[in-house]
């Protein structure tokens, strides 16, 4: 999914870039998609967008400000999925922490 | 695809997130593959992510600085795809221009 929503710049973006160990792993859909409601419900939480191609994904998430991102890496839940990211989940993954100075959009209206 | 390369921070993230406005147009596949071929010769290119999924689409640039941004924006043969993009080929996109302030990797070596 595509983020549409009006930003306030600045913000800041967290943009994981993935490459999975295996495909269709029950277990981490579940806690994938848990992860994205968890994510929502957290302070500082503006919207998340994903993409996912094969064994590859970029998700990025936006936020208020590095504060919220550093509270969210630290959520407990989330710290144990991040735990099976790494032991089981991921072949390889790279987090970049962006500060977004700069949006603009086009729609087609047709 | 994703990057693996090491960049030294901080650098920039152009995050074009896009929604075709139809699938499979060949003129738009060449006209891709071209635009990715013609930046990666531009002075300030680090490296560029892409990953699809059906209509959607999250592709990134890395580059060293914003002036290097806006000579690739402003590129006459980036400023004709530009065109076709809007009159023929999204129907939706967003972009995004951040600084990368962080990041780090994790590789499983198993």
């Amino acid at each position: 999914m595509i983020s549409k929503k009006n930003l306030k710049t600045p913000y800041y973006a967290v943009i994981f870039s993935s490459i999975k160990a295996e495909l269709n792993n029950e277990n981490y859909s579940i806690m994938s998609d848990k992860m994205v409601e968890l994510a929502e419900t957290q302070k500082g939480f503006l919207d998340i967008e994903n993409v996912k191609e094969n064994e590859i994904g970029i998700t990025i998430s936006y936020w208020t400000d590095l504060n919220a991102i550093k509270n969210w890496k630290e959520n407990s839940e989330h710290l144990i999925a991040q735990k099976y990211g790494k032991s089981d989940w991921y072949k390889f993954y790279k987090i970049r922490i962006a500060k977004v100075e700069r949006d603009y959009e086009f729609e087609n209206k047709l």
